[in-house]
């Protein structure tokens, strides 16, 4: 049996933090077994908010992959390309810029919300108001019957399926299935002060950290503001650590910080201890993998090589199709 | 001394007409002996407004080129090529999408005056509001020192030159010339009505027309309204036929048929034959060359092959360089 095609990126904004492994690599890496899967690196992408300083992108580009392989991917079981290397991705969306209708874009949730938030880039370029279309041709190139989103994202899908839905009737052809959403179980995972994990606030722990780094900041993370002394009770469910214990330290040691934590059994600092030790133990390998392979200064760029050809050869594919229906198979 | 370059395309939207001709094709036609010139089929540009209807590009872009051809290009002296055929210009397009603000493209006046006039198609895709992107990166892409343009496109010159300035000024670089927008002598040749020449008005006379379809035509032209009977003066100037005859009747001619006119001497329908006979001599040449071309059916396609190889190799060199100025050069 064919296993089912998806396609999902990732911007190469910087180091990978912990809400990257937890909200998206951890669900990529179950994935590249029951599915074929299309992992890209979105440069062009990029450059949709980002275009002022491109300064990071070489060594983003590869660091990033770096991390994905040390959670795990595996060049060997799923595809892993860079957008910009694929050029066909520039000329489907070209051509789907043609059938986007303005209102669309204009309308999208999410490009009226970062243009309101984000006050220290100007947004207001056309490339920028186009992000959902590039999305839409990231995705719709490699024909996936699903594609893994967080709740953030779905009204992209749906435009991205909206997309194909009107290219497919346009040209009547059946070229583009429409992708589903499928959503993905994300897991939350607060940043050390509490707000979103997120490298501009500064209050992430990475991948590629040493324990060293690592000390000082689980230190330094709040708890439950309302545990003032050590004698006092705590609660686990409004402490800002204790999601990372959810999603690090066994189950069974999970119950024993709660009884401690609830009873005053079990002070903050003995807590973040366990975390510590817990943390060593998730990175570790991840670690060890990322040291192995920048054992073999090629073997980045051979994984994006190969990924870039498979990926390359998908996408003529489909421009084929794409050309044929528009006429424009010279 | 190397010969400037410039650049300019074309629609592919269906025959071409003495509008086209003493427009545009005349000086396309005198400019390939003094300079390097890159002329495209815009076929990709079609999209931004017949995206809907791509049915007739598959005969338009070759029956465009046996048009130009035998209007005199000739593919020895300058580059002919299919834009659709040079990828690098979907890559350029997207990159230069990026640092096009929306400003510039909502307030460009052919943008606004288009949307608002042409009601049997929806204007209202994200590309067509492009389209100046678009055309800035058709030009940019061959650096030359001028573009030929109309007054009408002046506002499109004048923004690939403000695009040109803020990519070498936000990625500090020189790669852009700002092109000049060459003025060129526009003939003015109103349609067989009176209005604008244009295939959608079918008031044109085409370049591949037969006089046995022509004669009916210019004997259903319109000529100075006031001279009602034979006897009565005629006055040139005013008149829809005379503009056919400044361009292709001989000067000598033309004094006469002014001074026939005016004094009544020289009526309506003697005028027209002597028009006929003028287009028949202006078509005769045009018409032979097309033949020549017929005859040889791989003809256009070797040249449109050459071209597009030459148009690729320097498109290659610009997207070296762009690639390298914004750190995508992997």
């Amino acid at each position: 049996m064919t296993r089912k095609r998806t396609v999902s990126g990732m911007r190469p904004t910087g180091a990978l933090h912990l809400g990257h492994y937890f909200g998206v690599l951890k669900n990529w890496v179950a994935m590249q077994n029951d599915m074929d899967c299309y992992f890209f690196v979105a440069d062009w992408h990029a450059l949709t908010s980002d275009y002022a300083d491109t300064s990071g992108i070489k060594t983003h580009v590869p660091e990033m992959v770096k991390d994905w392989l040390a959670s795990g991917l595996d060049p060997e079981k799923c595809t892993i390309f860079q957008q910009s290397a694929v050029k066909e991705h520039a000329e489907l969306h070209l051509l789907l810029s043609m059938i986007t209708p303005l209102g669309w874009l204009e309308r999208c949730p999410t490009y009226k919300e970062q243009r309101d938030q984000i006050s220290n880039k100007d947004l207001g370029n056309y490339g920028f108001l186009g992000y959902p279309v590039l999305m839409a041709t990231d995705i719709l190139m490699y024909r996936p019957a699903y594609v893994p989103v967080g709740q953030d994202q779905l009204p992209h899908i749906e435009m991205t399926r909206e997309i194909a839905r009107r290219f497919n009737h346009m040209y009547d052809c059946s070229i583009f299935p429409e992708p589903e959403g499928k959503l993905t179980p994300e897991a939350k995972l607060p940043g050390l002060d509490g707000r979103k994990m997120s490298k501009s606030y500064n209050n992430g722990i990475f991948l590629r950290e040493s324990m060293d780094d690592v000390l000082p900041k689980v230190r330094g993370m709040l708890t439950d503001k309302n545990r003032v002394r050590r004698q006092d009770p705590g609660d686990p469910d409004i402490c800002n650590l204790f999601p990372y214990h959810v999603l690090m330290t066994s189950e069974e040691k999970q119950a024993e910080i709660r009884k401690g934590c609830t009873s005053a059994g079990l002070g903050c600092v003995d807590c973040k201890k366990i975390l510590l030790e817990s943390m060593e133990e998730f990175l570790a390998p991840i670690q060890e993998r990322r040291r192995a392979i920048e054992a073999n200064p090629k073997f980045i760029q051979e994984v994006l090589a190969h990924g870039n050809e498979r990926a390359t050869k998908m996408a003529r594919e489909t421009m084929e199709m794409v050309r044929s229906a528009i006429n424009f198979d010279f």
